[in-house]
């Protein structure tokens, strides 16, 4: 490991070579042997696992409930819905049988011709269809409403190109479907999903986030507006990171989903859908990290304090056995989760190296000296200083640490995001700037047209159109015409 | 809702319609669009997250990780394993293309012929097949020993006849594969996971099991050896409710997966996998419900008392709501999930026989004039008793009678089973008793031939032999050849 530690390419000579090296040795995921697909290993799992447990909760404080949905989709399905078949249709997994049989010239297994669907089913690359076509039966009167149903599921999306965890053609995620009587409330839940995603990426994954609201070219298919969070990764280039559509009556219409409404009316429903994925494991990894490999969050790291052991001899190493014990109690009694390493297999500078791949936040070495001082050697992982405490009263010195370290990884990349955030005044700035990476506030003239202009000269995308901040109408740098206030732009995973 | 609960068949008139009108008229689940898939409701769904959460914690505490492998898996891996593909690769649902295009002769969308997959792919039935492909690579030394993942997932399996919980094309579940360097370390794994699904099946869902041996008909596809645990519904047949395989060395063998034991030698990893699916929902129900709806284990429902208000006016609602929310806040307080329905738009009536039909255990109902005398009505579920008790110490008394009720329904289903299950000497004795319904203990030679014979004269199946209790060789009652013990029969689920 310390070997492999030594081997990680520096985000200087190659960033994303850096992240596609960590996400394998620090035992996050890897390639599985069906093409795109990964395999999500139990380090990395147990992070995900935080990650949903933390979303859960919030959802549920916001009233929702989880239920589930079938896998398969008929494949009438994806084209009741114009845009959503434009969107969707085009990158699935078709399943058209349903048998196999002995291969009558050899060995293994054919596909059995005579098993083969009436009409092919597609694995869901979203569930909008499926579910809506389900709600058709659920809502007869405004008193149905509103339905706030949370999937947490698996689904596939044939990508051409993949990289683990940011873009796989199966990914885990969850996704909500809500289904209102008024567009307002519909609104209103987009939004506050959207303030859900954004308080548990700023609160939990320690990432700054820029809401707004997609463009026209960027927005869900079937959506009337995607509203969006945006992070920046050490390489300046954006990454979306969770999605909520306030989708208008458009599923409603395509699967017949009408209610009664107060004034006994009929009435086409009013629906959202938000999802955040596996996707957020990049997120997290792609800010924080460093050359000495992963910097996890204290609120979502699987283990946030290793204690480690060093000693000469076993009856050292007992006395210090002995002298941990109360300190393990105590931490898990607070509950911080702490993992005890006197593993006698590795030496202490093996496993030194391991624990900060794995971006364990806090690290604690206890040595016979250090008993009779009475101290104890604390390293934080986010800045890796070294620093002795008292062993009296460590327990809430790491609980104190544990919550600093969260702040300052938070501060460190909200000021790295300010600092790579530029605002430009023409157009032969912003391309000049774009080179550089970050964040352009810039002003743009709405058309679709200039936003596609601007891709196809700059890779750059509008990112979003921010909610907060600065409102100030001005002129597209392109066209000249008026702007309603500052777009982001940049390039995106 | 009082008119579908009146509407629901009774138990003795149609079980097995009992059973499909309750799962649909309790909200737990209902048939999709794609054939033999369900859609689990959000109450449902409910149930099944409290199962996954004790089922999770119960894996962890035995030292297993959580962990994601891939949806789908090539063709070839099934057939790599001899016995798994002749149990497996029938009834698959079988990708063969990645994308769909726009009909070019009309509306909608057709699969596109140009893309065609090389090799097709399989949604997972069961993952042993990617999973051992991929532990190769993860496995050199003992050292790497065990594995112990554990994955929560969907899997598909084609069945021609489907019931909602019972037998559906998709369905949810966990499935353990665990990897080891000797035999019985692996064997010692399978019995350990047997051992915890007995438990959770008797501690949370109040479900008395037998946990035993499959006959070798009965084994799993690739599997030496199949613990199960089996249930008897209140029909008498039994249900198979969860399943641990020790698998020897056949799947390491077949993805060649070996390793450098201790004394430097090359070997065959050892391996296990064990799994329960929504298939418990069913057995669940089946066990405990009655003709007024689902009677639900205090420790599995997802709201385990109910408040409901009686009253004339909206004052006297006002003052029950005061004294109501204190008992609510305590109960919370205790851990206990309570739901106080003052909804002004249903009746008591309509509420008591929605509340019924949906299994709630402990039912409070709290009117003025209860106030006055400072006591309040209770209703258990499991009896359908009614009882006053002081509303002073109320909340003692519900988490008192909460365990009460799971005690009792456990109780309850054991009686039950102790009565329908007989000793039989003869195979006459035997083909009458089954008649009945029931477990019925009787000695067997051991051979697939005579089992299959009783199977095809009596329609039952050997559901276990037994690993606890009576040991006593006999002679088989068919053939009267040697019997090393009695072993279970019963038509089955």
């Amino acid at each position: 490991m310390a070997k492999e530690l030594k081997d990680l390419t520096k985000r200087a000579d190659n960033y994303s070579q850096w992240y596609n090296e960590l996400v394998v040795k620090a035992d996050l995921a890897e390639q599985s042997a069906v093409r795109g697909c990964m395999v999500i290993k139990p380090y990395g799992y147990a992070i995900w696992e935080k990650m949903q447990r933390q979303l859960d909760d919030m959802f549920k404080a916001t009233g929702h409930v989880n239920a589930y949905f079938p896998l398969l989709i008929p494949k009438s399905f994806l084209s009741r819905e114009a845009d959503h078949v434009e969107g969707f249709a085009k990158e699935c997994a078709v399943v058209t049988h349903y048998r196999l049989k002995t291969d009558p010239d050899g060995q293994g297994v054919v596909v059995d011709p005579a098993a083969r669907l009436e009409e092919e089913l597609i694995i869901r690359p979203t569930s909008e269809t499926i579910i809506w076509n389900t709600y058709r039966n659920w809502i007869k009167s405004y008193r149905d409403l509103p339905i706030l149903c949370n999937q947490w599921a698996n689904v596939l999306r044939w990508e051409m190109r993949t990289r683990l965890f940011l873009r796989t053609a199966e990914f885990l995620w969850q996704e909500g479907h809500t289904a209102h009587a008024t567009k307002e409330e519909a609104l209103e839940e987009a939004k506050r999903m959207l303030n859900v995603y954004a308080d548990f990426a700023e609160k939990f994954m320690a990432v700054p986030v820029i809401k707004g609201v997609k463009s026209a070219n960027e927005r869900f298919a079937g959506a009337l507006d995607t509203f969006t969070i945006e992070a920046m990764m050490q390489d300046g280039k954006a990454l979306q990171s969770g999605t909520s559509h306030f989708l208008g009556q458009n599923f409603a219409k395509a699967f017949d989903v009408k209610f009664i409404n107060k004034n006994n009316e009929l009435e086409y429903v009013w629906a959202t859908s938000w999802g955040v994925s596996t996707r957020l494991m990049g997120a997290l990894i792609m800010t924080h990290s460093d050359d000495n490999g992963l910097v996890l969050p204290p609120r979502l790291a699987p283990i946030q304090v290793v204690i480690v052991p060093v000693y000469k001899s076993l009856d050292q190493l007992a006395e210090i056995d002995a002298k941990v014990a109360p300190i393990v109690e105590k931490l898990k009694a607070m509950g911080i989760s702490v993992k005890y390493d006197n593993a006698d297999n590795k030496r202490p500078g093996f496993k030194f190296a391991d624990y900060e791949l794995k971006g364990v936040p806090v690290r604690l070495v206890l040595g016979a000296r250090d008993i009779e001082k009475g101290t104890i050697e604390v390293m934080r992982r986010d800045t890796l200083e070294k620093s002795e405490a008292s062993i009296e009263g460590i327990e809430a010195h790491v609980a104190a640490l544990l919550d600093e370290i969260q702040e300052n990884i938070y501060a460190k990349a909200l000021k790295f995001r300010e600092e790579k955030t530029t605002t430009v005044e023409t157009y032969e700035e912003f391309k000049e700037k774009i080179e550089e990476g970050g964040f352009i506030l810039a002003h743009w003239d709405g058309t679709p047209e200039t936003e596609e202009k601007i891709k196809d000269e700059t890779k750059a995308t509008i990112r979003c159109i921010p909610l907060d901040g600065d409102k100030t109408p001005g002129k597209c740098m392109v066209t000249g015409k008026p702007s309603a206030q500052r777009v982001i732009f940049a390039r995106s995973y």
